[in-house]
């Protein structure tokens, strides 16, 4: 069926349909922000532009492991896209995420809110860990002795934790939370090889970056993951006139929606609301159809259950996708 | 470290701890229950032995399609352990599920309570749809015609819905519903060749099991799975004086816990605290260790977020647990 | 309007309309169920007759403070009322709660759950404290020493913490919680000179109650109430044919509708969803007219917090009920 | 107990503490904000002055029911208070909240989100409804036909829905929500007479205010009260050194605070764990002590259950604070 062939090309077309000519942006930060907002942009980039840059880690220290701004997930950017305007996408290719030093961090006590509030008082103190990054060997291997990990060493899965655009209406919204415009999601799915959408509120859109983890579970559930700064690149695309309502994603296996908010019965609504939107209007599914889909083939994930506003990831398996309409 | 090695066979050598022969039950049922609770037992079977009856689907349809039931998860059992107490721990291999006849149902429209209250409206009337189970291709095949989905198929992926124990205090609990004692969970994790542990009330533990699914998406946001009836095997299993808090499984691949309860938060939170549990009475974790270990590589699943008490799954990879202790 | 007015009076012509003679039992109770069901009936009472009977406080303890029978909200009862078939609604007014010994006990800390996440740390170690009653002055003190609370005196509100009737399916529901068939709502406004209305589930409805408390907070927050034993009358009625969903009251100022759930909002959503159906079906309101009154006029009370299902109230001021239609 | 009788004073006393004559500005806003930040300041105050100004209704019209700015809670302000910094509590006393025009409008539907989400589909659509205000005879009647409600006449209780400080962080929070500095609570508590405390983010505070309603039920739950605008006088007074985390607020007869999170279970947490620090830091009673108070006296309001965060209100009756203490 034609349109889902072009739309499992989706991301490349679209990056080049403003241009042909890929032009590759070197930015290097020298302040940061924690609220995502209209800022003044650092840099002005085309669709089709690749940006290579850093993002310092959660706490503001930087490749060199010191502390250069104040912690909170300091965002490097934004960066304003040409032609960006409310009622658009912006489509973000994350190209690269690679940890630019030797040493993370990680809470290492679960957050009270993940556990029955009769067993919160069980939690011991919290206090950091340290991580050694074998950049070779792609692990992460835990050097704060803790009783019972000694050695413990898990493989890299590099993410992005925390980025969006500038939010409408004139806000400023804290980087420790999320909300249509992205944010803190701190879901593990957004690593290298991904493809973002996200709505665009303002003209230029704003992208801000940062809040990289080494290594993340499922829903930071102690607040943190291995904390750590990047050397990032990614290709900004742009969808004219199409206009979303959530974060959006795309790997070569799945679409998925993000819904951020609380509790995460509320951002499952969201997310799965915005999947049946695009099944709808990208694949020609009326809502019966996307329901009968979804129904049996839906998966989640737990973005985050730690920050103000929780994530809810809603995928949908492109292999079931690719299946349809072979008769019709 | 042995205790590990040990676990990863837990299962096996436990079903054989109360007596090294393996007796097999066929046991066909007359009558179901659509409340567990302390019903008079069908049949009495001992650690170690293995059962193959049948289940009926969720509207009470065997495996001809007759209506032998009241609809409403009816379920096969109960089945009494012989030796289990309060306080035990039941365990169930299980065996084998397989669609037992030609057709199952599903709904075909989102819950309003998975999509954003503003878009409960623009949901469609419910209607069900008619799947044909190809038993020798292992597929499910649309049959009721959807706009767009003409000749979707899907690979059978066979579960198990509600399935527990007797629970506690005289309680008989709906099977439209979920708790400690297992119930209405429609995890589509509890497939074939999961062992499964279930905390144990009353003497006998008293078994029950039903509402199979051919296949199901997480959450079975439409309300229901393919719904159909089942040929099941299971076998039995005892852990004398082990006490635990939810129901727990297991894999080749994770240990797993699952929470039942609204909203989705407060499933996540028991399932987590009973995964600490779990970590730290079987693999001597304390929790500062279980924290950091869940935090950087915990899994969740959507069990549902359909029933009146949602499941959320909280999953501790084992290639992580058998890791540890390598050099300690 | 006539309705209006009739209806302001329904609860006293309901309680006559099987009957004009009112016959009143005296029940002493020897036993107690702590789960919800289709027991045994210990009585059967007419539509108008009234019952005086006993309960013994949440941990069984009767009217000399013996522990008579196992804590958890022990009920007297079940209560057969003849006539009563699945489909009516089962009226009482609850005529008189009067605490029958001198003293009652309450938690001093408050349920883990009712704070921040972070704040349940710091809350001390439970243990009960004992209060003094004053009939005659109709005041509890508080007689266990509490730093900062010596002489610390309550007006006495006695009121009803769980009710209900049989539940539907066969079940039986933990008096720990509440449902649609009631149970343990713990909301301080089923006090003397209530009515309460009640679906029938089952034939005879099978009343049961307990659980009295001589003052209780918004929430129960602390778990308990100054729980203690009671001498109870009511008097029953009976709606045939009328269907309701939820528990709902009256008293002299407001229709009041019972949604027993978790989360709040979903106890919340339950309430406001039975008070409009109610301005419905008996005030002849379309939902239009029931929202624009209901947006400006409803008033909620918090019932509990505490339980595993928590219970939110949704109140109709009956001043603006009878404001309606004067000059129509 | 002397500091319990000063503290009834309170507020008087405090806004003279900061010098003894008392200012009266007036100030008629010529521009108006829908996000509350650290803006420009419109006017700088002292501690102890009076201000008179007006606000537009949240849909941007003014005493003439002129359109003069933007839709959403358009604020007035922000006023900079003279010595405030991060770490006081803002002090504000509610003097006069009048309605200044003759019509009045709602919405005349309830929000689908307070609806079980099987009835949300019964809503009909929504359409706003005039309401004509009698300031001589302070009452509110329905102009628009809505049938069953001719003549729908309610009492004037104006309150104001959304005011707030300039919060932390840099953010810029939409007049849509609200968080620890305030914003749209919509508790019509928030009415004349009260006192009111707020956290203190930013140099000079930075107070917002606008959305006044004539009426509105609990929990805003057709997402409107009567929207209007007012004149408004209020009376400013600072603590200095004083640290709370939510807004928190006085009147007669009761110590309240608000708690501002989804879902109404978070917001509930909030507020309850704010009292229990206000009772501990200005009223010495250790955690025990006013837990016991709490569970048993505590009463809880609805602010609303419809803007993005939802608003709980704990409240403390003064009569019980004021009972303590007798005879220690």
């Amino acid at each position: 069926m034609t349109i889902l062939t072009l739309y499992s090309r989706l991301p490349d077309s679209l990056l080049l349909e403003e241009g042909g000519r890929v032009t590759t942006h070197h930015f290097q930060p020298t302040h940061y922000h924690t609220a995502i907002a209209a800022h003044e942009p650092v840099l002005r980039v085309a669709a089709g532009d690749t940006v290579i840059t850093t993002t310092v880690d959660a706490g503001g220290r930087d490749a060199q492991g010191d502390a250069v701004t104040p912690g909170g997930n300091p965002q490097t950017g934004p960066f304003f896209i040409e032609g960006a305007e409310p009622g658009d996408t912006l489509v973000l290719r994350l190209d690269r995420l690679t940890p630019n030093r030797d040493t993370g961090v990680s809470a290492t006590v679960l957050a009270p809110n993940v556990v029955d509030p009769s067993f919160a008082r069980e939690l011991p103190e919290g206090q950091p860990a340290e991580w050694r990054i074998d950049h070779g060997g792609k692990t992460a291997t835990l050097a704060t002795p803790v009783a019972g990990l000694a050695g413990f060493t898990l493989p890299l899965a590099t993410m992005l934790g925390c980025f969006g655009v500038a939010p409408p209406r004139g806000q400023a919204i804290s980087t420790a939370t999320s909300a249509e415009h992205g944010g803190n999601m701190d879901y593990r799915g957004f690593r290298e090889g991904v493809t973002v959408y996200l709505p665009v509120f303002v003209p230029g859109a704003l992208f801000h970056l940062g809040d990289g983890h080494a290594v993340q579970g499922d829903g930071e559930i102690v607040g943190t993951g291995i904390e750590i700064s990047l050397d990032v690149q990614f290709t900004v695309g742009l969808r004219k006139g199409k206009r979303i309502g959530w974060p959006r994603g795309e790997n070569d296996d799945y679409l998925f929606t993000a819904g951020n908010a609380r509790p995460l019965d509320q951002a499952l609504q969201h997310a799965t609301t915005e999947m049946v939107r695009w099944l709808r209007d990208d694949y020609g599914l009326e809502t019966r159809a996307a329901s009968t889909l979804l129904g049996q083939c839906v998966e989640y994930e737990v973005g985050n259950v730690f920050d103000p506003a929780y994530t809810m990831i809603c995928k949908a398996p492109k292999r079931v996708l690719n299946s349809l309409g072979g008769g019709g």
